[in-house]
């Protein structure tokens, strides 16, 4: 299987916040922009990967800056790394509000995926992600850090085997 | 007022074929590609004017090549030129057929819409377009002409008066 | 096959402006009304052909009367004419305010449907139009002429070919 | 207050079965007939009493034909009687299967519905109904008794006063 | 077949209401609450019986109290009684205004499905209803006696031969 | 401000995968389940605090089971521990596929809310939450660590200062 570039699946998703997503304050739920990042996400992995996907998990998201009703909403995905059957990929999330013209960065999150096979149904091997720019390669390389979180808040490994973490927390001690 | 690219206000849009979306026979409804167009074209004229548009009209729309369900539909909204109030915007639609690998095209249309103050409710300038690339320099050549056009369609023009539509049809007489 | 009468097909549609329908100004997005005028027209070409449809195409649509949330929506759709396994339909839409008793006509536009035969999934013929009345005579007649402009406008005839096109423009000439 | 025909309130609605309207066997949900009904009743009740309307109540509805994906649903709904500041109206439900050009009756109801004061949101009065045909002749009559029930049913009226429901067992006795 | 409890098939379904559930006075509508209790009615129903099941009719349902925008809205729908192939499930709502900290019954209706064999698509067997309490118990009883109103409203059933209304008609007159 | 038990704003969510939340493989889209367990939390938090919240964070996320078109949701939210103005909400999710009576826990998350005053739209302060059962005490002690988590992912903690964190890696190394 030839790797492939993170351009080749780059998605860009435009999303305009309308009545029916937001709370009574006019504020957009953060339940609607999960699911927004989802299907950019799952565009982003399907494309990859030339099959149907769906989602393993989603690590940790926060909300810090409220999204209003009318404003315009930027997501952008992109594949960090493929894992045999599965795929990470980072998704931003930028907002513009369109009348005072400003575009900030909302939140960002790795949500990963699982290649399905169309015709058993069973997962799939997908192409490996060749990283091209520094930042893609940075990304390329956490990816194995942020799997092995992923393994043990699943309870799928155990702490003590949780290297890369180790050896990125020992690193980043002051 | 000062003019601005057609590149800071492109807008890509990206959307999943789901099964509310589909006839009975698993085809996107027209009409709702027509709504995809809309919002991203809505989008695309509000980043330029930076204030709430409405669509004031849309040219001849043709739907040549069906779009299944699950397929990836890529919108990309570009201004073409300002008429004092209002904004012609060109859209172009993209099928991507994620299991087979093929991108095509499949089909674009023009959309007019009008700038509202946010106050007042009534029409407000835009900012005039500078188009920089050729493609972008005879899109805003074209807009006058398919502006006329409009007009006579409308019944707010004389067909004697469409100067711009008649050279053209001269000039392209083999 | 026998020749059906427009009555036999004629669709009404009532919708009313929800919330979700419209931008920040509260006005119904353009988007939204062509999304019901596709589906009033395709269950109308449904209707007279007896088979599924699926849209060809869209004349020029304008939108000139701003509708309001809690407006209702009526749209009235009747055949025109059959091309062998298309059609033509004429759409209407209507504004009524309720609060203030106002019925005021918004649009129209001419869509084309093309009927499909359910299993082979392929075009199909669908019956003639049998037109009553004097409108709807006059629809019948000029729905040739429209067809030409549409094919002009697709590429798929020549501007010198569009015959009635031209003796149209020459006899409403001043 | 001038009394209103039912002709001029009439409402026509048609909605296409989409997938998301079935339950797995492709059934149109019972549920979301009662929410068309709902919307066809409250826009004819609208319509007679030039005001906002909520319901009051529903009566009876049976559902005895399975509705499918794809077909076309047909309401009408007419005002049957006027009581101060409610309105009963009267909806029909049609189904059409295009394929098979059937038209069938699948079922009706009655709903009740309240107008409320644009300004203060309490009940106002309606404009009395003035029926002309037959068929409205007798639909006003028999809305007395209907409403005799629905105060039963609601506890808000004695079993022993529901003096138009006894007259009419009697004289309906074999 | 064993007879199931009401407990095992009781279901507790909470719904926000949002923008696109109201009308322009910010109340909800009933046809959508209608909705809500077809779908809990219809979950519960299936649970009860383990198959797919379709809405056969609905009693007289009353709204007396607004429901407003932001508010939440609770449904509770236990089985009563199997016929056979049928089921009559009870449901209630209660509204929550969260701001208020107020819990209010707002309605409850009688609803009656039908359970359909997922291979014939017929009418089939449902287990029969072990009634506990003393509530579940009165209304296992009144069961029978709906349902003869629903077959005399249905014409399926002479006024005359509805024994079980009679005699509580008559026990209950003061 | 008096505490208040998890049971009085316990929420019980029962959810119908209908079409339009499935992928082309029949399989419930994350996203969606995500939206419906921001709702049941948002709801949970809203009760507890008695006004209205925003989103602050979602804790990892992990989707094992695949869920399938017409299976019922059922999520359950529960407040575990309050921090001046914002809620820990622990929401566990059960799919119960109806034809083979199987129920089965799906995943779980921990989200975090922040309360909003309803007149100046700041964060306010919520009651404190008072744990009684075994199960609730244990994950009110757990909320103080969770949180140092999230605060360390968020940037706004040094790692080195997470004492709670290190002290639970150290008591459960072997």
């Amino acid at each position: 299987m030839n790797a492939k570039t993170v351009e080749e699946s780059k998605t860009t998703m435009t999303e305009l916040v309308l009545p029916n997503d937001t709370n009574t304050l006019g504020n957009l739920m953060g339940g609607n922009l999960m699911k927004w990042m989802d299907i950019a996400g799952a565009i982003c992995a399907a494309r990859h990967s030339r099959t149907v996907v769906v989602t393993a998990s989603v690590d940790n998201v926060s909300f810090e800056h409220p999204i209003r009703l009318g404003d315009v909403i930027t997501l952008e995905a992109r594949v960090t790394r493929a894992f045999n059957t599965s795929l990470e990929v980072f998704i931003e999330v930028f907002i513009n509000d369109i009348v005072n013209d400003s575009l900030s960065k909302s939140n960002h999150a790795y949500f990963t995926f699982v290649a399905l096979d169309l015709k058993t149904n069973k997962p799939t091997l997908v192409p490996p992600v060749d990283p091209l720019t520094e930042k893609e390669k940075m990304m390329f390389e956490g990816a194995s850090r942020r799997r092995e979180i992923r393994l043990v808040l699943a309870g799928r490994m155990k702490p003590s085997e949780a290297i890369l973490v180790k050896e990125y927390l020992v690193s980043h001690q002051s």
